[in-house]
């Protein structure tokens, strides 16, 4: 759901995250505030193809090794792991990592939903270095990337990744829990069980969905056109919704880049990036992947507020729609539907 | 002279070394009896498109950022910088890079000539795990692999090194002083001192030489047929030499691999890898790389023994006439050109 139609999908992660659960026994969730000012915290998460992560699965190693290489560097162990990204699967995998490596889990992450590009993080907006990159591979390699820039980082992490074979295990800005004070997005794993809970047993799963995540619903009805192409190492696109019952007549666009990031009605716009919009399935209120829109679906659009870091001016800079192309000015979505 | 044809032109590293002493005074050159066990010597060489080294040329922070990486993974500083490979432009730089470092230059090297493949490399030979590599780019990166095995580390030094340019500063193989005994080949930077000088200011520069390498003299004439291409990221081919004078006559064909790797006349073998086969020219005496044979060139071909740590099992295993894929046994140029 806080993928926002991108991050990948949630299957594999969860299925890991079950394993290392039942073999290693289960994840405390702590809190920023309980960990002491020079506790490390790393976020972990795969770098690379995402079809080849559901194939070249992850073993109890990498993360074991990436863990020795910060304790090698900080000398000292992580006192947490924090997934880098909430929404899709590096929001799950973090729980299997963790768990293997025996380590609580942050209730954090640096997006409070996913983003397509590596800079789009809190901690880059938090004006933190990224000056530090540990991977570590499948075949047991582990590589340690201090880079002039962001730029340089994903150059090099990324033939790094495409040399093991196009999926890695990374970490970028570990960083101690007095930094992460500000500089994460805090609470979002709880949030996560929350929405996940919200619709489990309920005839009114749409309904319920709403209310857990405060979103406002932007139109219900048919998917009637997709257009969708693979460029860049991004799906990038555009759907259009009609709508049904209530909404007869009303016709929705979605402008997507992995994630869906601009909704249209009218030539008027209903939301935009940084705040979150998602494609629900109308009867199970299950979201819909941008890669899985297919026409004719019964879909309901939700939108709702991001967190208050994306709405500064750096946060704006780094991912407002501006970052994606878009000539328009931010507004937040409460603003718009409220007028709508 | 050492590089048998390979390793690339010294032209590029001279004018830096040159450089540097000037900037920063002359390099002491030590002998690991005279280091301490546990002094680091840290071999340095270029790693890429030797077309592109000679464009793309080194700073003075690419070996300072190395030697930093090395501190903070060892916690001390490089005692000495060793040559990897005392042949060819690998050879002569490290010169310039432990001038800017205001290090030492040990009298020693990995190979006591050229080779092509990076295992080829008394390291080891000698059982050394070539379990660490750090690189450090034009940009300023540096990234440290600890890769899980010889391949590997290949696959993805080359990775960095092709996203960096093409060009990048290497170590691997950081050693201590006491790992080091046994385990380089000593007195190579002497050696090459002593070859450069032997045919200064002589009115017999190939006599000289030959005195200096201690080497047989295989043919002098005219090349008569050169083929070359590259291939996989060698230069691959062969040369035929046509007698002249005494030699008239005869004929030789040099297999080629980046390096001159076997002579054979009328079907009989006259020497062979790891022993060195070097073609020279004729008048100066003057080193004729392998991309530099040419139709009609007035040359001698000079071969001479290796260092015995090659004519071990590991040794000739490593990098003997079979590890480049000829079906042949090793017999010492000694013993071929006595029977000649």
């Amino acid at each position: 759901m806080l993928g926002t139609g991108g991050g990948g999908g949630v299957r594999t992660g969860s299925l890991a995250a079950i394993a290392a659960v039942r073999r290693h026994g289960p994840v405390p969730l702590v809190n920023l505030a309980d960990l002491p000012d020079d506790a490390l915290v790393v976020p972990m998460s795969g770098i690379g193809a995402p079809t080849v992560s559901h194939e070249m699965i992850h073993g109890e190693d990498e993360p074991r090794r990436l863990a020795e290489e910060v304790e090698r560097i900080f000398g000292r162990p992580p006192a947490a792991l924090m997934s880098a990204e909430i929404g899709g699967a590096n929001g799950v995998a973090p729980v299997a990592w963790a768990a293997q490596l025996g380590v609580p889990l942050l209730d954090a992450d640096g997006m409070g939903r996913a983003f397509p590009e590596v800079q789009m993080i809190s901690m880059y907006v938090a004006g933190l270095a990224a000056d530090l990159v540990i991977m570590s591979d499948v075949a047991g390699n582990v590589v340690t990337i201090r880079p002039v820039d962001g730029l340089w980082s994903e150059r090099i992490a990324r033939a790094v990744c495409v040399a093991a074979g196009s999926h890695a295990l990374m970490s970028d800005y570990v960083l101690t829990a007095g930094q992460a004070r500000g500089a994460v997005i805090e609470g979002t794993v709880t949030r996560a069980l929350e929405i996940g809970r919200a619709t489990e047993g309920t005839a009114d799963p749409l309904g319920a969905l709403r209310e857990a995540l405060g979103a406002a619903r932007l139109i219900t009805g048919k998917l009637t056109d997709v257009e969708r192409r693979t460029a860049g190492g991004f799906v990038r696109g555009s759907a259009t919704i009609e709508g049904t019952g209530a909404d007869r007549g009303r016709r929705l666009t979605l402008e997507l880049q992995n994630e869906n990031l601009v909704a249209v009605e009218d030539g008027r716009t209903r939301a935009m990036v940084p705040d979150l919009i998602t494609v629900v399935d109308t009867e199970t209120a299950a979201a819909v992947q941008t890669e899985s829109l297919r026409y004719g679906q019964r879909v309901t659009v939700l939108a709702w507020p991001c967190d208050p870091l994306w709405r500064t001016p750096k946060g704006l800079e780094t991912a407002g729609p501006r970052a994606f192309g878009y000539d328009l000015d931010y507004v937040p979505v409460e603003e718009l539907t409220a007028h709508g």
